[in-house]
């Protein structure tokens, strides 16, 4: 029904992912290069229309529409009144760190993960207590690490990204419980970033932190802008259950100036949520033949290297310890020589150097291409060292 | 040549003007109730049409539109290597008051002054440290008060606003240059709000501090927003012209999360600087035109109320001393009773209290159905107490 196939030219519209540099696959930052959903834009261009640009208010749906939309898709009963609208997850999550905790504290992460969560830490003078994940070609918690680091004294928030990015692991309701006791047990609050919850594959579904028996504590992040592709709208939410967290949380986002919406940030979230699942559902569906592409591709033409298994995200992740000991410098010469931008994992910490992030989120062809060029230039590269 | 007389209903539809309360005439808040400018609504509708909303840069052009329009409009050689992008000014002081100054330190303001500096200030756990226009019918500066509170060992930051909102004051060029010695003399950082700079009125031109002899020292925050009338674009941009100053300025918008465009900020802003000129006189013609029909009507019908001069902005600051001793109960009374909300001068500080703050930016007719309201509501008032 819907058209991804067709390719929507984005060079010279300043996106940062085909504009910050010239390059011919650019495979990194996580937005994707399909159009929005048709009852997304024509909302979008109803609220242009108006003409008159003032200060805008939150509408009433749209607190409604993200309570509705968890509810009915993943089975977690939201209040609306816990929702309160937030620029980004990133603009939350720094908010966060300077609402809940205190300077030079520490704050838990399972990784490698999400990168810019170090510096929503540490540009607020707070250190992040790493906890890496074992692995052994599959990802698992060491529960053993993640409970001396929330022992410790200056442990004071664990952020929990669920789906994990860049491992695109689904937390089973087990892993979240197990997280929510040990968290409770040493005085730490939640935060769960849920920004890829709806880019799970065909089939699965991810499980809200806030289903948990201490869910009710935390602070969930939530936003259209991953699955809808509308991070350049800016429209986030935050959905926090306990009432004086919430007003804590509340007042934290107004004083630092992230709670305020532009004129298309609700418009596009409340579209996304109230009209558009078809369209979500067949982007997962495509998506998912996607990473199967990649996968096919890989294991013929580069069998080296090993494609974690994933349940949820655009974003592959791909172990190529078999090849190098650390990617950077592969990256590097893959972008300057090749024209290819994959993401190498060390700036996910962690286990992350060994790694290269592939984000498939554009027609196929062009990811076929993008993975060819891939490939010879790993070719030449290791050729040439 | 443009349209400001025909009402542009925005009951409705999410704006903080018009649909925070039911009210028949919303003169508070300062955006207008004009549609914007149309090269501007063209470029948006442009931009919307590429359909994919994801991450943004900051255009190539951002910077230098600015510099252009400081440059030709206002005599300041703003060199566009000095311009940051913020998603407003409002955050961009917040953020200001958090990497230029200390926890408890104190922020020395001209009060009456816009209420938003003090949350900022305050909310970041500084002081305000006011010093009161001296008002005898006009506003001037209180120079031996200013320098008693810039003397003060806790002032570190000094908060400018030119214009000045509410007064509506064009500092001189001896004022703001008076203004820079004393921060020099006692090690002050100057921020200079500029957002109503274009809205003076005909003939008169403000004076950028920037053109000052210390005025590279300051940090200056403009948009497009105010003139235009594009706050729900969320675009405005810091210039800073020591290097060094710029450097830590820029880092702190990023850390802070203020510093990435939305879909629209930048095009919105681009747009205005380079093709809004024309519409933007227009409006300042049709503004005064509003500012003469509300001082005769006034003069005729309330003469006990007292207009202060104002060359800037589209907000009368109206002196009600010769009837009620402070503005706030009459103000909710009309607002309750009479569905007309203008701002009680309290909340600016300094000697607000005593003044009303009407926003008259909106077609004739409307504001002289407004003005009848609140007329006859202030004398059902006086005449009730």
């Amino acid at each position: 029904m819907f058209d991804f196939d067709t390719p929507v030219s984005r060079r010279h519209t300043d996106s940062l992912k085909w504009d910050l540099e010239d390059c011919r696959y650019p495979m990194w930052v996580a937005d994707m290069d399909f159009a929005a959903a048709p009852p997304i834009r024509a909302a979008l261009e109803a609220k242009l229309a108006t003409g008159v640009y003032g200060y805008q208010l939150v509408p009433a749906d749209f607190a409604p529409a993200i309570a509705d939309w968890w509810r009915t898709r993943h089975g977690w009963a939201v209040d609306p009144s816990w929702v309160v609208f937030c620029t980004g997850i990133v603009p939350a999550i720094t908010t966060l760190v300077q609402c809940l905790t205190e300077m030079d504290d520490g704050v838990v992460m399972l990784t490698p993960v999400y990168d810019i969560f170090y510096h929503s830490v540490e540009n607020m003078g707070r250190h992040v207590l790493e906890c890496p994940l074992s692995y052994d070609g599959v990802y698992s918690i060491d529960w053993v690490g993640l409970e001396s680091q929330l022992a410790r004294p200056e442990a004071t928030l664990f952020i929990l990204c669920n789906p994990h990015n860049p491992t695109g692991q689904v937390w089973t309701e087990n892993d979240l419980t197990s997280i929510g006791n040990l968290c409770q047990k040493y005085g730490v609050t939640v935060v769960s970033d849920e920004i890829h919850c709806d880019l799970t594959i065909p089939s699965v579904d991810y499980f809200p932190y806030g289903r948990t028996p201490l869910g009710d504590r935390a602070v969930v992040c939530v936003s259209a802008s991953k699955a809808f592709n509308l991070a350049g709208l800016q429209g986030a939410a935050v959905i926090v259950p306990d009432a004086d967290l919430h007003r804590r949380v509340e007042r934290a986002l107004n004083a630092h100036e992230v709670a305020e919406p532009n004129v298309l940030a609700t418009v596009g979230t409340i579209a996304a949520f109230r009209e558009g699942a078809a369209w979500l559902d067949e982007l997962r569906a495509y998506l998912y033949r996607n990473r199967l592409s990649l996968a096919d591709y890989l294991a013929r033409e580069l069998p080296e290297a090993h494609v974690v298994d994933q349940q949820a995200t655009y974003l592959m992740w791909v172990d190529m310890s078999r090849l190098v000991s650390d990617t950077r410098e592969l990256c590097d010469y893959l972008r300057s020589e090749h024209g290819v931008w994959v993401t190498a994992g060390a700036q996910y910490r962690g286990n992350g150097g060994i790694f290269v992030r592939i984000n498939v989120a554009c027609p196929r062809a062009h990811l076929l291409d993008g993975l060819r060029a891939f490939v010879e230039g790993t070719r030449r590269y290791l050729s040439r060292s």
